[in-house]
């Protein structure tokens, strides 16, 4: 009999409240001989002002036991920027190499975007996930005084870039319409726009079916906006990828249903899934979090652990859930996640 | 008598023909004793293909004479990314110490959005111009081969941000809302987002009237589409104030009517006014670009200049021209520049 070992980190803030809901559904959809076990993680904001700590190397080792990770939010107020960012996300994401930052956008029927003319839109971000000024290279000189200078370095590797270029050319290949749009800033940040633009322009030979297009960041904002149905793949850096997902979610149906999946296609580390929304600390422990983003990030884990059929289930309980919810009443997060689970086990 | 010194460059694609119109209306709404003098200068595609030369120091004297520069647009097709951005455009603003970015949004009546329900928008956004990733710090090593790095340093410094932040308080303050955001990505950008911060706070300080508030860039370009109402100022550093401002620019109007200035409040150099769109080639020379957008930066010329009176008939005669607009034919650049100097100068 086959087995999913999960990591679950529900963290902070609503985490743990849409968590609960998405290994509910996640339980009601798995095949019966599969035997799912799941280990939880205190980390967040709750350890780290308990200890100080946000992820050790004891931590970093009893995760990669696991096939996989959910995790609900991490953030909290009382702790200063940037402390559970770089001290947990962005360390989990290098240390596990989550080279694959994948944000899938569909606008589903039913639901409200703030664009007129309910646009058809239908697109996959892949961020790159290790790169660029993501690094924490840099530093500051003088600080506090009247000349300070800080600096931020962006480190691009041919490696790197490749690697993930290579990812968005295969899944661009795999879909109806084989359209991949690379988005940077090559005519300003020249030394990082030519590596990503060459290597980009050097993979698409390996790729003829494939429909490629370039575009400046500034620009791809205007078109998500504008003519969102023109994007299929979309690959781009770290920087690029979190700014323009984020607005991605937004038109596509809200941050209250984008799901997202740090992926090690290698896996040699577990990937981690989690919804794209924060830890909402003003709405947490009320009911009132809308689960579904964890339910269809509970379903991109799905698919990358190879449940296709699993993950297509959850991924249709959804837009049947979301079209019938129009004129209906608001909805508890518990009773968003059991419609699911209902729906997932019909 | 007073005298009106400009320098002209109408660059490349559409640039010419808006800045005909926009020197229209300028002709126009000026008063009987200011002397206009107007030199053209021939920068661009043009003459790069011809001389190599895109800015040399003769070119920068020679500049430096004037009171201010009207600029179309910059940039062809035919010439690899980066040359005349780097060469020309940054160039420009870094020799002239332009760090005073200035871009208005503000959605006038009868003017469409691709926002659904006609939100009220009507904000400024400061963009730090002379510094960031902007600088061109960086480099390449091992170009080309699988072992390439690209890097790319953002260079922010307690002065250049104190003074960019300092001139958004004064805007802010002389604004009904007195309201200003600053937008950064201090929890990932550590150090420059600490810089920034910092720097904020401390100049809110002396602006106890100013509403402040705090946004990461990713979660600024959701509330750019859900409530663009909400914001009144925004400063922001180099990188993410050119992504925002072009997202602003889509959700008021189009970048058909967005104008912005590269401002040395100093006076030391003079300030350059230029429309936010691009040369677009593939109008250019057809009577179909619309000039509004040059017109409007013309109206933040004077008032960089201290002609407010006729800097608000050109923002009226605008209002009054874009909410003719809808059902109308289709008009020739020429036709609406036409249009805006007789409804400036009655
Ligand atoms: C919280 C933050 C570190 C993170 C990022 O910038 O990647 C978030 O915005 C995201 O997009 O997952
Ligand atoms: C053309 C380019 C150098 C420029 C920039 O990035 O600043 C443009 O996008 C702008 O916003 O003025």
């Amino acid at each position: 009999s086959r087995s999913l070992n999960l990591a679950v980190i529900p963290g902070d803030g609503i985490g743990q409240e849409v968590v609960t809901e998405g290994l509910k559904v996640l339980s009601a959809v798995l095949p019966q001989d599969v035997k799912l076990e799941t280990k939880e993680y205190d980390f967040g904001a709750r350890r780290y002002h308990a200890t100080g700590e946000t992820l050790t190397d004891a931590d970093l080792d009893a995760l990669k036991q696991h096939d996989a990770i959910l995790l609900g939010a991490i953030g909290d107020p009382g702790v200063p920027s940037g402390v559970l960012e770089r001290g947990f996300l962005l360390k989990l994401r290098f240390a596990f190499d989550h080279h694959v930052n994948l944000r899938p956008s569909k606008l589903l029927p039913g639901v409200a975007t703030p664009l007129a003319g309910q646009p058809e839109i239908d697109f996959v971000v892949v961020r790159e996930g290790t790169e660029g000024p993501y690094t924490g290279n840099g530093g500051t000189i003088r600080k506090g005084t009247e000349h300070e200078v800080a600096t931020e370095v962006s480190v691009n590797t041919a490696y790197g870039v490749e690697r993930v270029v290579r990812d968005a050319f295969v899944r661009a290949q795999a879909r109806p319409r084989k359209k991949l749009a690379l988005i940077h800033k090559n005519n300003v940040l020249t030394f990082a726009g030519h590596l990503w633009t060459n290597i980009f322009n050097k993979v698409a030979e390996e790729f003829p079916e494939v429909t490629t297009e370039y575009m400046h960041v500034d620009a791809a904002t205007i078109y998500l906006v504008t003519q969102p149905e023109r994007f299929d793949v979309i690959v781009t850096d770290n920087l690029f990828g979190d700014i323009i997902t984020d607005l991605a979610a937004a038109v596509s149906g809200g941050i209250g249903v984008a799901a997202s999946g740090n992926i090690n296609p290698s896996g040699d580390f577990p990937s981690m899934f989690e919804p794209v929304h924060g830890s909402a600390p003003d709405i947490a422990g009320q009911g009132k979090a809308d689960p579904t983003a964890t339910v269809l990030s509970v379903a991109l884990l799905l698919r990358h652990l190879g449940y296709d059929a699993e993950a297509a289930r959850i991924d249709e309980a959804v837009s049947a859930d979301l079209a019938e919810r129009t004129g209906k009443p608001a909805r508890s997060t518990s009773e968003i996640g059991d419609a699911l689970a209902v729906r997932v086990a019909g």
